[in-house]
């Protein structure tokens, strides 16, 4: 039971943390730090937030649970604002698709407290952004990686993780370059190929005739491109070395696609599609 | 009204072509020509057609329509067989996602009948394939490209036309060259952009690690990744020269995102993806 939550960062994330703990009641008061006053009201309008404040040291105070939930380019200012209101037992945790950077971010700026800060990343999330969409079954059976480091207190990681069991997700630890790498292949880099796929047809002079002649599989691909710029900009930032490795993997396996397709050979390219097909229908649910 | 229709290949878009002209009170007889008898069979149980037969030419005699829906690169056999079989007054027509290969072979094929012949293309399917999935809304408000040539039948064209519309459909006339290059852009390219990265990550020797770290973006990104891989290969290769441009073209797009995040450029990279957001917020229902 965490008796005051603090979430900093009330958007789609950590609004949706806020109303899981709550509906499991697992939480007795929720304190939601922000920039944008309205962005405020309107948490606690939807009951998401008991209080709202717009200096994150004033929210951390007393709180025996600190979520921060902000794009992962604006972690570090945060950790350098909270590290000298931190009360003494509360255990910090993060919920950025980053964790290398975060970490790095919160190794230099937290000093001895840095051993209470658990990595995470719920993966879970939306292109839709902001408190309004947040939902309190956001996370359930959805997968959450801690990257505890070798420094961090067992305790911390425990109650962080028993934060996110207690709202039905399923919990899995792995080492912060595992997960950046992991991530930069299978979220980061399909972002930036939707982002890509997009900028490339609206900026023909066609595009009005290109984005009527569409339907539902160019929709589905490219819905992923209407997520906020400023938080994938950040993403691809903070997570530049791996992500440039799988964008560097992805463009030679277009262009042995495109080698195939100049040279005619249509086994292989059945080959190719086959095997993803083959792939992607496993994935559970067929969803 | 169509009097008897022949659907050639009766799977998602013919099956849903049958299904939609019927509910609509457009048509009399269906008879569908397949290869497959379990699946014509299937076909029956389900009421889609009347009438199933396996050889081509028995489908289309007495027929004033002809629906030839099987992949683009089956259509020259069908044009071959059924061309000393076609009655007087019969309209052919076809839904293949190529329009310039399907054009040439029945040029090649059809004599002095290609006059009857209005290649089309309703852009509405799914990943999902076969009679199974068929629907009778599925082309309701949905695009369908008309690609008649200068010596295409008014008549014909105006036939085709008045299917299409009495279902819902909301039909455009093109040059075919017009739509291979759009829907290489639009369609051609999302379909082999999903079959890569989703090749590329099953490769991966932590392959189970990585889609178990998947969320609904790449759910939505790879949907199309479960196309028939039949059929992707045929339109790719009937339609290679607009998909190889496609293809360079987003390679290009890719090489300058590359290039931006190993110089670190942030703003650059928030003005595309900011640009992309925009344009793609702005497809209609956000969907």
């Amino acid at each position: 039971m965490i008796n005051k939550l603090a979430i900093l960062g009330v958007g789609l994330i950590g609004g949706s943390l806020a109303r899981a703990l709550r509906a499991a009641g697992q939480v007795r008061e929720v304190t939601g730090f922000g920039r944008s006053r309205g962005s405020l009201d309107n948490a606690l309008e939807l009951g998401v937030i008991d209080r709202a404040v717009m200096d994150a040291r004033e929210a951390v105070r007393e709180a025996d649970m600190i979520v921060l939930a902000v794009p992962v380019g604006s972690m570090h200012e945060l950790f350098a604002a909270i590290v000298t209101s931190l009360p003494a037992r509360a255990v910090i945790t993060d919920v950025g698709s980053v964790k290398e950077s975060v970490i790095a971010d919160a190794k230099r700026l937290l000093g001895r407290d840095f051993a209470r800060f658990v990595p995470g990343h719920p993966i879970a999330g939306s292109e839709q952004a902001g408190v309004g969409a947040a939902t309190e079954d956001l996370f359930r059976g959805r997968r959450v990686v801690l990257s505890p480091e070798p420094d961090t207190a067992p305790d911390a990681t425990a109650r962080v993780e028993a934060m996110w069991r207690a709202i039905g997700a399923n919990v899995v630890t792995m080492p912060a370059a595992d997960h950046d790498r992991l991530l930069a292949a299978v979220s980061h880099l399909p972002h930036v190929l939707a982002y890509a796929l997009v900028d490339l047809l609206a900026r023909r002079a066609d595009h009005k005739d290109a984005f009527a002649c569409t339907a539902g599989g160019f929709r589905d691909l490219t819905r992923i491109a209407s997520s906020d710029p400023i938080m994938w900009r950040d993403i691809c930032l903070s997570n530049r070395t791996p992500l440039l490795e799988a964008l560097n993997q992805y463009r030679g396996e277009l262009d042995g696609i495109i080698r195939l397709l100049e040279a005619g050979d249509g086994e292989r390219l059945r080959e190719i599609f086959a095997h993803a097909k083959h792939a992607r229908d496993g994935l559970n649910n067929n969803s």
